[in-house]
């Protein structure tokens, strides 16, 4: 297996740029999660290393072939997206037989399997099932494509609890038995927290965070305490967000605390999770703009 | 402000029973839980007790009125929900003056200070907006709204993790200033979990569970260790659900455990959050049924 780079992707629509000179790798055989607020331009970018939409510049790279209509490329992305394809009246068994037909051994028995837990019979239709039954179909398809990098957009869209652990359990497994690249898309952080080993964050068109989970985890902190004391403690960091409640004052920040930095008995310091690492560092942008 | 008493709210369509003599209680001034799995009945059961919809046998009670059609009781009511309203054209500061002609008592100020927050103009239509920006709107509406009853179903539906942060501070911060009761009926079960006081399960139309969320937390257990031991220990419960990996054994219960049972070494006791009470409770039913 060969790795994935984005090179200097810039997407426009009209005058709006959309993704702005995006560059990335993806190696190999590791689950990434690709973070970004609504609008921040996660689908598009998917889109066009699948070869869906066209980027106005920059390339997308397997190895050393431009993945751009080459079909031997593009024959190692699977792409399962919120798109409703137009395949209404199609049964899930003809999904199947379809990724056989593109791809290749696609995995009849797992998939089966799978149906079977979330519950679907393979002679329905789409048309037929809840959004939450379709994207379970969908990721029965996509878990059992043969391809080498597969990409999921929002893969728990109206999926209830118990589904999403069924999923996640899935996703694992299949993982487990054949090491694969997942790049994972979504907006229920927290729960996808333990599958990812990198992050990739998406704010306003610019790549932010590209680094393993465990290193952005690793600095990432909530600081509490009596307001003076806090700033007097976080003097020359960058604080990412603020806020005060009666005399104490909270502020995150993303980055490494100097060893030499004293902390005073009335300041805790606690680190955050990946969803709250995550709202810091985007905050500032919003959908709304 | 008075009880809300479901009684016995049966409601079929066709042979098929979608609520089967549901019967709570809903107390003023209170956060509710409304859960359950796709397919289980929440929708259908707030569009009842809302009026939109009619069951087929029992009452829905606001004291000792019947709300059947009584305006009076009615406008104590406010359920927000997924369904698409006719107003695409309508612009968000006409939703504020619809909400103030049927209900009285809009609070503009505050509903404008949440607007600025979620970045959306009073002057933009729903059609305009992102499904995630559609949500805001309406929650604006539903947490300025003058009622004692306010039932949000799926309040997060396309919200990225900062405006659901967003959306859970604001609820609080108006339930702290003005107490009154909302039902959340939601699949981000975790995320809710620290603003609700009670839980409401509802699994295959019927309600498997009313009570406070503390005292629901205290009997939920996972056990798990050497497969013997933990059959052992765990004779005579009620096991939910039961995972084998190698040779350890991992068992839920949802009871009190007596205290003469005597925990061998090797057997771990952990307590549940509530989206793992909640999906071992409800693994049973699916939606696929």
């Amino acid at each position: 297996m060969e790795k994935l780079k984005v090179q200097t992707i810039t997407k426009r629509y009209g005058r709006k740029v959309i993704l702005d000179a995006v560059s990335f790798e993806l190696q190999p055989a590791k689950i990434y999660g690709l973070l970004g607020r609504n609008g921040a331009g996660k689908s598009t970018l998917l889109n066009i290393i699948t070869n869906r939409i066209f980027a106005n510049q920059g390339a997308v790279m397997l190895g050393e072939q431009n993945v751009n209509n080459n079909q031997a490329s593009l024959g190692q992305f699977y792409l399962m997206s919120e798109a409703e394809l137009n395949l209404k009246h199609t049964k899930i068994k003809d999904l199947f037989s379809g990724a056989e037909l593109a791809y290749g051994n696609f995995d009849f028995e797992n998939a089966r399997r799978m149906l079977t837990a979330f519950k679907i019979s393979e002679d329905q239709t789409l048309a037929k099932l809840s959004t939450g039954l379709k994207t379970a179909a969908k990721l029965t398809v996509a878990l059992n494509v043969n391809a080498d990098y597969i990409f999921l957009d929002e893969p728990t869209l109206g999926l209830d609890a118990n589904h999403r652990e069924l999923f996640y359990h899935e996703l694992m497994r299949t993982y487990g038995e054949r090491p694969r690249t997942f790049v994972i898309s979504t907006h229920l952080i927290n729960e996808v927290q333990q599958l990812l080993e990198n992050v990739i964050i998406l704010d306003r068109g610019k790549i932010i965070v590209d680094e393993p989970v465990i290193d952005l985890l690793a600095k990432a902190y909530e600081i509490s305490g009596p307001s003076n004391l806090v700033d007097q403690y976080t003097h020359g960091l960058k604080i990412l967000t603020s806020h005060n409640f009666s005399r104490i004052k909270t502020v995150t920040v993303v980055e490494k605390l100097a060893e030499q930095r004293t902390l005073p008995d009335q300041v805790k310091v606690d680190h955050l999770d990946l969803q709250k690492t995550f709202t810091a560092l985007t905050d500032g942008g919003n959908e709304g703009e």
